[in-house]
């Protein structure tokens, strides 16, 4: 079982869409632990996850097979999103947004009542097994993005909706990844709180948890907590490689803050 | 013989363009049934369906066939519309706006007098059976695409427009899909029709039949209705995953509302 | 023979052409019948039409030929262009402003004194005999388009200009090829006359012959003529699937007009 | 010997770019005969000439050669430059303005001191023999074409600029090739020098030789004046089909003039 | 061991992330050392390096891997990525910010808590040996370019930002490579600083560690000082060839100045 | 022995790059000999020099190689950057920013301390021996270009700039290229003198030694001066085929100077 740390109503919700066979649309930001929640409920409806990696180059032939060479001969190659179907898994798609929208046309008999994979270049069709869920993953935080889902596409989904976890349990999360001392988990927990907090100020991407495990990581190494700040949170924040000063006071508050969580 | 709901003079129009060998272009939003009215008519009329999705990437190959190797020669091998035409089934290219309009053109000798396809690379001119009938959908909903059917190619489909259904035949499309309570079905179709009432302000893509189902479902697994319509209701709509409070309140007053549909 | 209705010189300027070896761009509407023209003209002049309906995606390979795997060698195999050269055929290039421009320069040796063909692959040249004669259409009405042919190179075709037929002809057209009532073609002309007068100011791609056909196909299995011309002739002219009220009422004063075209 | 009708010092100068083994850029209008005379130079030159259609797909793969499978190996295969450099040929690329500029990059060795082909890919270095000529042509009235020569590539190429025919010639020339009367030839002729004048204000490409020509030969086929000016030499300048009254009254001057040219 | 000058906390913190098992993202100037400085680490640590330079054209599969054709049969191939991660190499992805990014997608579960490869085409799973590191660097000057990385995979990687060398290290590195008299190498430097102070006003890359190395190289071969710091130092900075004057004035106020570095 | 007029610094410059292992640069205006003087060098050292054009469409794979079947099997083939790697040959990549940047990217480990180039489809690294160098040529003059080349790639090679040769030593080149009279070439010099004085107020890429070098070829065909001059000096100066007045008395007024060089 993967340490996962639920935060809300995730769990029940992704359960009852297994059920009812709906595919599901999970959101939220960068590193709020997408991936990992998917790992955690695969393993709790004991089925198997295939992920699939999104981004602009995936064909639909990627996602379905294509024909091979074989002692001269073509054969037909299932594709991940093919085998996932034929296995009863749970099909993960990371980072939906990213694949090509076109690409994404082959899901739509998937995501209907047909729940039925047209391999129209194979002449093959596929009734998917009960077992089978499709998942995907997309962080509407790229608001200013030229990709966006189609409404329609998000409509074939239900969405459910992933938030960082609260202060205490982050803080908790870091100490069981990296094993660092409580206290220290809690000062960079509250560095990225007051950084999150300006963000609408800056308009860049808050630390995640991931790049506070990170400098958890870093401090366990040996590091002091500025070197790891300064390399983990700080320096993926600023896109000309030069921290502000006013992101340093700022993370420089949090860390040093004596108030608790 | 699938469920299918009729919305008015759908099913006579779509027989008599079968009578007299004439093309349908299916027009309506998402979700509204274009997909289900399709597989009802093949059941109907006693004629098989070939599904194609369409999407950027389809080629006219992809359509009509390609050469293949097989032990070492080159051998032709039909694609689903040239295998379409030669069973004398219905062929539904679904969302035809989303193919590559040079794509098209492989369509127009079937959709005229000549109800011919030309098979230039295999030297091939295929003469459709009577039975043979193209249709196409198409949700004229998406205004400001770029992609935008031609007018001579719209000239040359019968156009079939379907509507949501009224209100009192979606709730019990509802009920009939998910065996939920009528009373809640009602609540959902309200919730719906209050925010497709307010669409015109906020630009988005209505919700269709589909999502209420897809609500009805969780309901149906033990969420309470505000989680279902938040999930499958709301969350798709906004583009940046936070649901204004505007929407919220306009959905919780069509969940409230006591008067009947 | 087939029944084409000749509404002008359009015959005889194509006859002589043809004397005289000299190339035909036809110009008109959609669906004012330049298919029907050739394939009446080859009929006529006893020359077997091939047809290539042009595209974005045609490239010079798909018109004179390319090389093959056949055997596990590669072999020259004609495109429908050089198989029309060799045949002495009539070769007609549907909508060529379709086409890729680049794909028409393989055009320029066969419409001057040369008439001839270039095949730089297959190192081949083939010289047109007499009886090959090279026919293009065009629709000069897709005023906005991106795409327009070159002057240079409709300078090397003759120009054929046609147009819709007279009201009462294309009345007789309509009876002759569905059998309704010939006061009910008149109304549905007359119908079709409203609009394209209308035409400048709505500035949609006018109703054409063909879509009055096709509507009189739908009153002959039954349909009235409300529903026929709804789904007919106006559908297709709003881009957003919603006719307008103004549409209906030209349409409905089309059809109720008493005065005989 | 073909029909070539000289107008200036252009054979002079062509004789002495081939005795230098200078390349050579023919420039002019649409239509003035820039391929008959190479055609005739070829012929008084006793050399062959090798004729490349310039387009946008041109690869330098299509100019130079390629790799292809002949009995499971791949073997090289020279294209229609490397065998022009070979036989030592006049090779002649036409409209050389619409090919990539990329796959031009190929020539610049055979158009300086070197004379020299690089087959990169076969490992080949070719040198010309004395008898090869590179010839261009470039119509340069596309004023407003983004694509243009570079001048470091038309440095390369000793500029020989080609004219229409002074009228009484062309009305000579016009005779020459169709047979009508001289007098019905000048009528062209003036027709078209009336357009011509014209054209700064109209701004389209104003009608060649070939383009009376075409004409003379309705006329020879049985058409009256009006008609075969119409075809020929008015409609191919509009570009929406509709030919203006303007032109109309323009061409009838030319037409009617009644002063010799 | 190659010879590296330590400039920093760079050292310690490669360490601690090799450690840790954590990603590290190099920033820098170009020609800092950060490809000597992987290198050195390699060295100290007992590691391969596999470096891979990134480029637009640069696919997925390069990264992985592809089926190769091999004795008539498909055969799966690794790419350096694959064969890095099996290898427990560091992966040293060179200038990753020109890499295609949907290309680095397949970096992802890499990056994380998964350390693990996906290979969907091979169908195989790679988790990745204690000893793999995956470093890729990025030149932030590049403010103004297009590409920039996105900040979730920014976030994937502890950053350890490289600057120049302080001017007497600079200078010691310059006789260390070249042999020059340190005098000279002293002059070199002073020149550099001078240029890279007028920087901001005259927006251009500042001259790098390696400019002044190569400018070295020609003053040990015999070239007096203003003729390589013209060639090797001025001439880069320069983008229309012509040197300015006021660059030249810096660069000599540079190369003359007697105080010490 | 090639025939290469000296015009300054160059030759030494050269030599000591070579000596050092260092990568040069040539810049300079088009025809003004960088590519003569390349093959003076190679011819001066003793190496064997690799000429490769670049072009928008050359991948990396054309530089350093494929993989090609023979056989029936896959063998991974040379290109010719590895060739010349291998052999230790000058190679000389002429117009290098024409090529597409990325393809770029594969010579940056042979233009740092490595000298080393990765091929990574064919898991194989080549070590450049010390006879091995690598020059590019650029001709800065395109300013308004999309295309440039990105500074820390400039950082990489010593520059070598070249100029026009003075009047005297380019009219002395044309004699012993061309055998014309001295007093005509210095009048071909004298009218270029003019046009490329005149230059900053017309914009063009100013005459080139190579195309006096032209005009006195065709002197010596038997040509006037000015019918030369026309055709090889004034006509790739305007983009629209007809020479300005301005332009022709400015040519004119250096023919007809009778001051000396």
């Amino acid at each position: 079982m993967t340490n996962y740390f639920a935060n809300g109503n995730e769990v029940q919700l992704f359960e009852q869409a297994y059920t009812r066979k709906i595919p599901v649309m999970l959101t939220g930001p960068t590193g709020c632990g997408k991936t990992r929640f998917v790992e955690h409920m695969g393993s709790l409806l004991g089925r198997p996850v295939v992920t699939i990696s999104c981004h602009d180059d995936l064909t639909s032939s990627d996602l379905v097979g294509r024909f091979m060479v074989t002692g001269g001969d073509v054969v037909w190659t299932d594709g991940p999103l093919t085998r996932a179907v034929k296995a009863g898994a749970i099909c993960y798609l990371d980072e939906v947004v990213e694949a090509r929208h076109d690409s994404l046309a082959i899901l739509h008999s998937l995501t209907d009542h047909r729940r039925t994979l047209y391999l129209d270049r194979a002449d093959e069709v596929i009734t998917a097994p009960d077992e089978f869920m499709l998942v995907c993953s997309y962080n509407p935080a790229y608001r200013s993005s030229l990709k966006e889902l189609k409404p329609s596409f998000r409509q074939r989904f239900a969405t459910v909706a992933m938030r960082y976890l609260p202060p205490e349990r982050e803080a908790q999360a870091i100490v069981a990844e990296t094993g660092i001392d409580p206290a220290c988990a809690q000062r960079l927990v509250r560095c990225a709180i007051a950084i999150r907090t300006a963000e609408e100020a800056f308009h860049f991407e808050p630390p995640s948890t991931r790049v506070l495990v990170t400098a958890a990581h870093f401090i366990a190494a040996g590091a002091n907590e500025v070197e790891a700040a300064e390399a983990c949170i700080l320096a993926p924040l600023s896109t000309d490689g030069a921290i502000s000063e006013g992101l340093r006071e700022i993370a420089a508050a949090g860390l040093l803050a004596v108030d608790t969580l």
